[in-house]
């Protein structure tokens, strides 16, 4: 396909309007009892309308057989192949948690994790202590100074936490301390480029003195360190696609993903009604909206077939809300398959619609995993997806003369 | 797609088994009178009862329109993509007649061919003399001395054999002397590579002394030489993919390209059937077998739609063995088509199974191609087929956090 460059070359402002819709970990998986899947097993009757109306496929977040991350499986769907546009972990855990980062900063994730007298690591995850231990410890890091630079040691659950260094000339390409095995020493950390010198002394340092500062807080007497990274530098989708592009989600992380391709971040409630209520109260600002439900994955990890099948039909019953807009492109589909039956993630491909005033319909009357097998997009990798929108919003031009 | 080195990143070992049964030609086309294909025609009650339980769909063996040999065939579902892993022609003539091969050694493919008496090649095949004169000529040439090298000339059939220099700082780098016209006399050999010096002068004193040895032998009066090469030197499938994989085969060819790839080759009787009692008798020693089944493609090639039709049938009824030892993955598929009607390889896709707990099952009740065409896999490439299996088996770890 196209890469971004010849893709900004064709893309065209208009004032059509584009509405995508990631339904998280949307695909699933038969419950063995009925042979349904979520999806099959939810009324969705004004999905399956918006299905009947428009063009249905399978997509393929990153390439068959191929699990994604929440960061791969959106930039995807975003129309940024996740084979070439990658997140640092440490960027990853801060856009989780709505830190502010510079683009001059280096974040790290860490764990709290256990060492023996002699320095071994005997529990990477110092025994899943409890976020509010976490935040203590936290705090107690906070403390440490650094020549040079300004730490942030930040909570985020259980024994997890980011650390950044803000201050000149830092470098994510820093190796991990975290040695991913139990019975080992954690491991020096060291530049991975000559630029890189500094910060990773920066990384040693700050490991000796958190060393010292939680000698007494057995189980979480000691850190690990993984994923240095700096927020990376990617085209905007007004550069790209030359959209005023809106994001509309309620979880830090998705809005993260949203700011790292340059969208708006929109201020909304945390109910699935909250954020269709946000895109109607937005709706004439933008060109481009990205609406995130989570809950629908939240009930996959937690293995909850019906919790995630109630979530479905709520995004169902908002669908009115969102077609009564009358964009010119409706996207729905989502960043990856999170089946209730594996409590993960998968590699399954995941439903899409595409509807448009000239989409070609096809025979797909059903929002489904099986139904939108047979659709006329066929399976596709997800980073045609935006192509496809754009093309039906009537945004692209032509390719060659 | 994700490379062999992202795959490898992902991969886990896992206790789940996998089994891979490749028959080989199995694709088709109609014959006219009944416009049913070689697999529409067999009764395959079996095959027909996975493809009911697993997911369908199409492969392209190297891309579409491309008609495989046996090595981009393999190469492709063995998860290598053939475009980037290649065997040379001399390797692959020795790996099909079982020739222990050394990776200092150095192979090409020879043919026994007439010549003038002023040099000029008037057929490249020699008449197409038969297996026997063939041996009998290779005794004769294996009776040449070069000077630092071991020299083995090993039959194939009718005009071709193998020649196979063994020694120190050969290389393969080395031009063909088969003009690949007649009328012309055989191209000097000429080393490609400053380091492939040693080899091109071997290869033209070879040729001397065999002109001089088989004067007396009209029509096989000369040799050319074509495809020289090394052993490749391919990452195990052990290394990619964490698995104890092992080949099934009767025929050399598919064993050697199996041990390309790092794979256990078993001992096993010629019958089909004999290849499925050695998949039970060694089913609790690898995690993954290779299966493969020759007559299919056999029959094709003679044009012999009914003999290739019984094969398949025969196929069919032992996969009441395979399925009775319940591997977490089972994928049926082949490495090219070989429509009878065309009596030869050809570029059609070739129809799959994926079978597993976890595989989404389709609407396809039938192993056949027209009903994979519409199987919720769609047409992919072959490459892509073990990380989906990978993947089925939970044996492929999340890609980005």
């Amino acid at each position: 396909m196209l890469n971004l460059e010849q893709i900004k070359d064709l893309a065209v402002k208009s004032p059509t309007k584009i509405v995508l819709l990631v339904i998280d970990g949307v695909g699933g998986l038969p419950r063995p009892d009925t042979g349904k899947t979520e999806l099959e097993t939810a009324r969705t009757p004004n999905l399956d309308s918006l299905a009947s109306r428009g063009t249905c496929g399978m997509i393929d977040p990153v390439s068959p057989g191929i699990t994604p991350g929440s960061a791969p499986g959106h930039l995807g769907v975003f129309g940024y192949d996740p084979l070439k546009y990658s997140v640092g972990r440490g960027i990853l855990e801060v856009l989780g948690i709505d830190f502010d980062i510079d683009r001059k900063d280096v974040a790290a994730r860490g764990n709290f994790c256990t060492i023996t007298r002699d320095g071994l690591v005997t529990d990477r995850r110092a025994g899943r202590i409890s976020t509010e231990k976490n935040s203590e410890l936290c705090r107690v890091l906070s403390d440490i100074e650094l020549s040079g630079v300004e730490l942030h040691v930040i909570p985020v659950t259980e024994h997890r936490f980011a650390l950044v260094f803000r201050g000149d000339k830092l470098s994510g390409e820093v190796s991990d301390s975290d040695p991913q095995q139990t019975g080992v020493a954690p491991k020096e950390m060291v530049a991975l480029s000559p630029s890189a010198q500094k910060t990773a002394a920066l990384a040693n340092e700050f490991i000796t003195r958190a060393k010292e500062a939680l000698a007494e807080h057995h189980p979480a007497n000691m850190v690990l360190l993984r994923g240095f990274s700096q927020y990376p530098d990617f085209p905007s989708m007004d550069d790209i696609y030359k959209l005023n592009a809106a994001a509309i989600a309620a979880y830090p992380m998705y809005r993260g993903l949203a700011r790292l391709v340059g969208m708006t971040v929109l201020n909304t409630g945390a109910g699935i009604d909250d954020e269709f209520k946000t895109l109607s109260q937005n709706y004439a600002d933008h060109d481009f909206f990205f609406i995130h439900v989570k809950k629908t994955d939240s009930a996959g990890e937690d293995g909850d077939f019906d919790a995630k099948v109630r979530v479905l039909e709520e995004v169902d019953s908002q669908i009115p809300q969102l077609t009564g807009l009358e964009p010119d492109v409706i996207v729905v589909s989502g960043d990856h398959s999170t089946p209730a039956v594996l409590k993960a993630h998968s590699w399954h491909p995941v439903p899409v619609i595409l509807y448009s005033k000239w989409c070609r319909t096809d025979n797909v009357k059903e929002f489904s995993e099986t139904a939108c097998a047979s659709g006329a997009l066929g399976r596709f990798p997800a980073v045609e997806l935006m192509p496809l929108a754009m093309a039906n919003a009537l945004k692209l031009a032509k390719y060659g003369a």
